[in-house]
């Protein structure tokens, strides 16, 4: 699901070495009709889908121009109640949740009801609804394991160890492009800056919460959910040179961590590969080359919506799902050039404030929190 | 066995705060009579051995007037035959190998025979005989769990991994006291220089290995044995904060390490309570706290000894046992100030150019090889 964005495509580079061990069953994409035919021709799946209805009939032809008579095998879908259908099929071994946003949030629960294994590179599924993500997962015995860099880090100090004797969770950021600005400099900020992230190369959404740090408070809820431990024990740790990918610190002491370049292919293949590891020809890590590396703590004071995050964990019920709903819409509306960089944590803060509180919300009751907050954002642009 | 060393103490350190979960069965020593009495009026174990028979007129007349009708209850034994039997002692589970170089060889090899867990910390007896000590292991099915911390760190980094999948050691070192100096100055080094060590506090044998990176050279070696891997996968990093403990790096490029800060109590307790972890109060890493961590290759002709490490493994047969012998000669010597810093290597090299190269040897070529390589390497002082 996703698969014309950034981590689709890299999870398409890791299948394209594999062929003997992966093969695409269904690709899914927003709105990138040129993109998801390049790939469905390459790939040969099954079912293509796209998310927005109106490119249906664009889809369908440039398919058709594409591939000729084989566009007969090949199911072409759209809209989100297909990929919701889309994901159960039973051909599906595992789903890589590589959508965008609060859109991930219903195929996922939907793969995850089918029993799916669900590579998860969305992360705004587990801040929104970690809590009914996670029973579910439970209830169906889907596999949830993680594709965002610092979670796999994680996972794979994890392998072999007891949940229970964690001790702490280090969760490294790199600090974005603004780590050295300073306030009146970060307040000035275009999207342009933002988007100049230093070490790893995402799709724009994600750069923009990298920048404001909105992305490691998520990363935070994301830990939590993942891993069953209280936020309390997740410690941000800014790390500029992003080469320890995350760790975790265990009740004796210990701190395991792993390392690696950055390169989202290694933690998308460990995903889909795991609990094997397979030879793959990534760029290896080159200690003797690396800058020396360092650790930071994070400025709550010039990056506010970290503690956003924490707040919204500890306050828990609907408002981590507030807190995304109302950064999707400040995101967009900084991208648009609609707002100032630190505007965007004063309007999810006062729609935290403002949004109905639900210490125990159902799924509609996501979705209704969601909508709701999605306005009191945006009426603040 | 080595109870009143460095890692000997430090393992009744871990014993002391875990009273519910240890007992101490058996303390052995080589000569330090009074350290021993002490430990047997804490500890009271069932048997109190001292390897040099000379000592045991004195170690019985001071346990007697430290304990006085309770010592009729201890058991008081000596010589290196006693401790071989000791080992092998039915109420003992772990047999922690904490003596100094070759004389740890034959009472480890009694205590694999009798089946026991063994934690390792006496390096020199993989040195010498790691294919003979691990297919015994094998055969009696007795663990064998590094005490070391950067061969802990490499244990810990692969629990839940398949060894299968290893593409490469990271073994780190210090780099000792003489990192940074010339080549002129290294070879005035007195023992005074090499036993200021900038992070581990340790015995004056291995602070004088380490200086000269023989200690690193063994542990290549030693990580041989252990992991199963050839040494040309094993490569040595200078760390010089000691931070990273050592890592391996997978077949598919990810690298996973341990770090800890530089305590030796918390490789001791993994060993000792494996596959469990176990709370404790040993001092936390705090990286918002630690120096940057760097990393740099060894300099192979300012500390020639790794060289011959690596010569000695990938000629094998009895070359590593010729190694360590003459190493433990010229190590002595360098002590007591009858030769200097870098004759240690030309002694050692010209040792195994001098002596018979066994290339399958059995334990008692072992015994031969060590005595006749000392022999040599003394005839050179």
């Amino acid at each position: 699901m996703g698969s014309t964005g950034s981590i689709g495509t890299q999870t398409l580079d890791v299948v394209r070495e594999q062929p003997e061990r992966f093969a695409v069953y269904a690709i899914t994409a927003h709105r990138s009709v040129d993109k998801l035919v390049e790939q469905a021709v390459e790939f040969r799946p099954e079912v293509v889908c796209i998310a927005d209805e109106s490119k249906y009939g664009e889809l369908c032809e440039k398919l058709n121009a594409a591939l000729g008579k084989d566009a007969d095998m090949m199911k072409v879908w759209a809209g989100s109640d297909a990929i919701a259908e889309m994901v159960t099929l039973p051909s599906i071994d595992i789903v890589v949740a590589a959508m965008v946003g609060y859109a991930g949030l219903r195929p996922t629960m939907e793969a995850i009801r089918a029993g799916k294994t669900i590579a998860l590179a969305n992360k705004e599924t587990l801040v929104v609804a970690g809590e009914i993500i996670c029973s579910l997962a439970q209830q169906y015995h889907a596999p949830i394991l993680p594709v965002d860099s610092e979670h796999s880090a994680i996972f794979q100090s994890l392998v072999g160890e007891d949940r229970s004797e964690i001790e702490k969770i280090l969760l490294t950021a790199s600090g974005g492009p603004f780590r050295t600005w300073t306030l009146d400099r970060i307040a000035k900020a275009t999207a342009a800056d933002a988007l100049r992230h230093p070490n790893w190369d995402m799709g724009a959404k994600i750069t923009i919460d990298s920048a404001s740090m909105m992305n490691k408070g998520f990363e935070v809820i994301e830990a939590k959910w993942l891993f069953g431990v209280d936020v309390e024990k997740i410690e941000v740790l800014v790390h500029p040179q992003s080469i320890v990918h995350s760790a975790v610190q265990f009740t004796d002491g210990a701190v395991k961590a792993q390392l690696g370049a950055p390169d989202m292919r290694l933690p998308i293949q460990y995903a889909l590969t795991f609990p094997e590891r397979v030879g793959a020809s990534f760029p290896r890590l080159d200690l003797f080359k690396t800058a020396n590396l360092t650790f930071e703590k994070p400025d709550l004071e010039r990056f506010p919506n970290l503690r956003l995050a924490y707040d919204a964990m500890h306050k828990g019920g609907n408002m981590p799902c507030v807190l995304n709903a109302a950064n999707e819409v400040v995101n967009l509306a900084f991208r648009q050039g609609k707002m100032g960089f630190l505007e965007m944590s004063d309007v999810i803060q006062k729609t935290m404030d403002a949004t109905a509180f639900i210490s125990a919300p159902a799924y509609e009751d996501y979705v209704a929190s969601d909508e709701e907050a999605r306005k009191i954002a945006a009426s603040m642009i």
